[in-house]
This record gives C-alpha cells, structure tokens and sequence, in this order.
C-alpha cells in the first residue's frame, strides 16, 4: 500500500527522512543534534485579525540533544518520528493511544526503558514533530477521534484498504457519511455541486433536516460536528469554503452554541499549531439568535433560562476586541445578558417540524446573518 | 409519506387510534377514563434467568383521569400521544426535545397551559406509551440519540424522506455506515453474508481492523458502539443475532469495558421496558481479559495501573448470582482485583499494528471466549 500513499503522505515521509538526514548528517560532524519548533505556549498564540484566526507567533525553540533538560524529549521525539515513518511505509493507521502502546511495546528493544510512561508524555511530542515538519498528525497516519456526519450533492473518492470506492453523499438515506479523520490524504470530493454549507450543531436537528430532504431542496451540504467538531470535521468545512462554497453555522442561542460557532470561525487554543488548516473565517452565524424573538414572536414562549455559564461567556464575549467591532454581536449578547434566557435550535420545531427548514431559508434569503 | 410508512408504524399508529378510541368510548359511557402500563420502578425490573435479560415483571398501574394524583400525567400522556399520531400521519420524525417543544408550542391552544414545563415531564410518559402500546419509540417517530458505525458483508435498502436508497455497507471505504436510530421501520438489511458480528468498544480499533479489511478477510460484520452502546446500535446487534450469527463483543479488561458487554448482552436498568428487544444474552465476551497476560506475555509490559473504580467494580461483580455460576469470570475478576492492573484493547497493537486482527481470529479459531 506504500506505493499508493496521496501527495500528503508522501511529504511527511520526505520530511520524516530529511529530519533523519539532517541529524545523523549533525551527528557524523560531531555537532550536537537538534530541531526547530515553533513554540506552542499561550503566549505565542496570537489572533490573527488580518486573516481571522488563532494561529502561533514567530517564537521558536531549539530541542537539542546535548542538553540536560531536552535530551529525553529529544529521544522520546525521535522515537516517535521512526514509529510515524514506519506507519508511511507500511501504509497503517492508528491512533495516539496506539502509537504510545507501540512505543512502550519496543521499550527495552529500540527505545531506552525509561523513555515512555505515559501517554501525557507523548502527545505534545507528536505536536512537536507536526509543527516542526509543518504536516497534521493524520499526514503521519495517526487518525484523531472523529465525529461528525455530512449529507448532500458530493462524491466523495476514498483510497483505502487497499481499494477504492465512490460513496455518493447524496444516496446515504437516514444514515449520512460519517466525516472520517483524515479528510486530505487518498480521498477526494468530487461533483460538489452545492450553493453553501449548512453546519448544525446537533445531530437531531440535522437528521430533523436530512429527513425533509432540505439538502436536495436547497442544493447544499447538510454537516452536523455533533456538539463541538472534531479535527477531520473542521478540516472539510476549511476545505469546501475553499472550493468557494458559503459556510452558515446553526447553533444554540447559548454559551456552547456560540463556542462550536467561533471554533469553526476562528479556531482554538489547543489547535492554533494548525489553525489555518481548519479555521474558516468566512463562516457566518445564522442563528438561533435573541433577536428572532422579535421576527418570530412565537418563540417568546419557547425560550429556557439561561445558566450562569452562559451569562458569564456572554460577558466575557462583550469584553473581546473583536465582538466590540461587531455591533450585531453586542446586541445580541445585552440581550441574553439583561433577559437571561436563551433559545434552543430545537424550538424552531415549535410550530411544524418542517419549520426548521423554512428557518432557513428565509435566513440565507435574507441575508439576515451574524459575522 | 404516511402511505409508504411500514408495518411497525402502522401498528404504531392503530394502537394510538386503539387508545384514543376506547378512552373517548369510556367517556361516552360516562366512566372513567384511563389506561394500563406495566410499572418501570425499579422494584419491577427483574432479571430473567432463562432468557438471560433484564425485563419487567408482571407488576401494572392504571392511569386513570380522574383521580387528582394522576389526572395531570394523564391528560399529559394523552397529548403526547396526540402529538406522535400527528407524527406517524405526516410520516416525518423529531427526538423527544422537539416533541417537548411542540407540546410546548401548543399550550393555551389545544393544549392546557401548565401542562408542561420542563422536558423532565414529558420523558417518563413517552415510556408509559411505549409499555402501554408495546411499541417502541422509535415506532412514535421519536428519534433517540445515535452512535454507532459498521462496515461489513451486508446491504441497507433504506426509505427515508421520500426517496429509496441501497447502501452497501462493504463499500464505505475509511467511514462506515454510522447506525441510525431506528433500524426497524422502512428499513432493511439484505444480502447479510458473514459468519459473525464483532462489536468492538473504541471506535480507533474499528479503524484499525476495517483498514486491514478485517470484516472481509473474516466475512464479518464489524461494528463499533464507540463506547456505551445507542439504543439503535443494540438493536442492530439484536437483529443480526436474530438472523443466527454469533456475535462477539471486544473492549478493555475494565469497568467500562464490561458495562459495555454486559449492557449489550443483558439490557439495562433504564431499558429493562424494551429489554428483548435491545439484549442480546447469546452474546459473548471475546476480550481483553486478565488471562490474555498468560496467553501474549508481551502484554505484561502493557498493562496500566486499575483505578479504584474497576476494582470496586469487579468486586461488585463477583457478588452477582449469575456472575458467581460462571467460574471464567470470577477468575478474571479476582485477578484484576489482586493485581490492580487493567488492559486496554489498543495495547494489541504494541507488536504490529495488524495484531489486533491475528488476535480476534486466535480467540475466535479456538473458540477461547467468556459467557
């Protein structure tokens, strides 16, 4: 299956080998070997408000052998990279868990007894080695949990196993396609004839609209991220945006809605080592929002209270730099704030279930969005 | 669509009819109306040797309308059924959320204003109906939350939204067919060609085994819960047992591991009301187990320490009637509890990534499984 690896893979294990080469190269001239990654600490994740996402500053730090402090990491990090370069070649996946369970598994053989004890040890090793080489974990076969399910007018082409199938994204029925971890790497999407794509926070709002069909009506991609999206399924909302696609996010009017929204839109803390990759800062909010209480009187009555977590991140929002130039955002924020209650995606089933659709609808006609 | 609906929804739907029948029949006798569930308190779960699930006894209640502890919860359930009939006439689902919002949506219309606050309310009545009419609601056109993936030798023939669709579950490449709610109703499984079903607990090793083409180098149906099983996913188990293949679970030698099996073999406390048709006591337990350690030694260098949790549950269940009859179990268990180690599932790939396989077929070649 080596031979059959996509572009991507094939470029980590270059890269893999050029880092091999260089230290064995710093080695035989009797320098101290080392590698360069760009820092990953709080205080070198910065906004980046030209572009409109978190990603990581200039700070770098050099990880040497030959020095007490790093040696160990070094070592552990190059095991590591061996393990990821072995996977390429034998064209296997795995997960995180996995590769650890192979490292302590060659301890006492290849790898220093002492040099793995627990998977805390390994993880930030592996963003190491992503940020160092400039690839994702899952160009270095190493699958993240995945989550997510998409539905609508796309093929996608998936190399895999050793075959490979077309899967018509239009024809999976109740079920959807599962957005896999790997959404570069031997698959592709093809026949994406679609006029933007809807993202629903929650599974049964999205099976609500895969029922009425609403995909095919609207001519559009139909994802859910099931609550907070996975890597695999902000990768493929990055992907269709940039086959020049609108990307409307349909949330909770709450606290975690709002999260699962700005992950999308900005990225996060924890993923700001590959924030272009799967931050789309195109994306708009289309709702539930506080001011639909004023377009669709009848969801007054459907409103909950809101929690004391949701009042507070509503606070804390109002304070960001970048919801102050948003004035939409404020109001909407004042008014959770003053009112304490807040709106459910699933309210919109009120009066018909097929409403949730026509929600929609009037929405993107509208234009009536959030930024 | 309501012509199209199935057998199960039509049933469904006549037994609402049934129920609204006789009840308008009694209040035009001038009697009372009412109507019997099978109670669900916890005094009336039991666990049936024989079949080997946990069920309901024989133990029921009356509902009855005038009576003043029951009459809220009664004229509750009737507009619960009310709001399912309208469900299964229009041939379109929502989960138990969106129902709370129509009923909800429909106070101070057809609806009595207090009649519903929160969906705490709503919940424990969609279960009296389910008893009460012998349907599950899946058959209510309720949705429940779904988990789930499988990829195998099977065909799905779908009707949903309209439209039919084939699904061949041995050509969704990386992703698999992620397991609907309800896999009863317009629903079918064709072509079911394997020799068994392997249930495998982390969604990372159903990865793994589905990359090595595991379910077609065995002619297996391989599934993952991805954790706890969903009500859709043990009833997919249920109905491949049902077509007589054996099926093997496999998770971590833990507490979560065994809840895991023991809840797809034997049901569960919250779903004793639906137990034979969700437990599956043919079922057996493939692995990990303690025992792998003298089987695979390399696996001692993998075990990881026990929390107090597993062990408090392993001593749980060696206090178990039907755990103490299987003498396997009470070795596993007291083992566990003296060495205070755990194995996880993804320790099998420590030697090769494709061990994980060449384990499943040991286990199942030589027949080395637990009740």
């Amino acid at each position: 299956m080596a031979e059959k690896n996509a572009k991507a893979d094939k470029n980590a294990k270059t890269k893999l080998e050029g880092l091999g080469e260089d230290i064995v190269g710093e080695i035989g001239k009797g320098q101290n070997p080392s590698f360069v990654a760009t820092t990953r600490t709080r205080s070198n994740i910065v906004y980046d408000k030209k572009e409109g996402y978190l990603r990581l500053g200039k700070s770098e730090e050099e990880r040497s052998f030959l020095n007490v402090a790093q040696s160990k990491k070094f070592m552990q990090t190059m095991a590591i990279a061996a393990k990821c370069h072995k996977f390429l070649k034998e064209g296997l996946h795995t997960s995180i868990r996995g590769l650890f369970y192979q490292l302590k598994f060659s301890l006492g053989e290849d790898v220093d007894e002492s040099l793995f004890e627990e998977q805390s040890e390994s993880n930030p090793l592996i963003e190491d080695l992503e940020v160092s080489l400039g690839v994702k974990r899952e160009d270095l076969n190493l699958n993240a949990n995945r989550k997510g399910v998409l539905a609508g007018s796309m093929k996608v082409r998936d190399t895999f196993g050793g075959e490979r199938v077309e899967i018509d994204c239009s024809k999976m029925g109740r079920a959807g396609w599962p957005i896999p971890s790997d959404v570069d790497n031997e698959i592709e999407f093809v026949d994406v004839k679609a006029k933007y794509v809807l993202v629903v926070e929650k599974d049964a709002l999205w099976q609500r609209l895969n029922e009425d069909q609403f995909w095919k009506q609207e001519n559009i991609i139909l994802i859910t991220p099931g609550g907070q999206a996975s890597r695999g399924t902000r990768r493929i909302i990055r992907k269709l945006a940039d086959k020049g696609l609108p990307v409307y996010v349909f949330t909770d009017s709450d606290a975690w809605g709002w999260y699962i929204y700005w992950t999308i839109k900005t990225g996060s803390i924890n993923l700001a080592y590959i924030g272009s990759s799967v931050a789309t800062p195109e994306a708009r909010f289309i709702g539930v929002t506080m001011s639909d209480l004023d377009k669709y009187p009848f969801l007054n009555k459907l409103t909950i209270a809101a929690s004391d977590v949701d009042i507070k991140r509503a606070q804390e929002m109002l304070n960001y730099e970048w919801i102050k130039g948003h004035k939409e955002w404020v109001v909407e924020l004042e008014r959770m704030v003053k009112s304490k209650k807040k709106l459910e995606q699933d309210a919109l089933q009120g009066p018909r279930l097929t409403f949730v659709g026509e929600y929609i609808k009037d929405k993107v006609k509208n234009k009536d969005v959030l930024p």
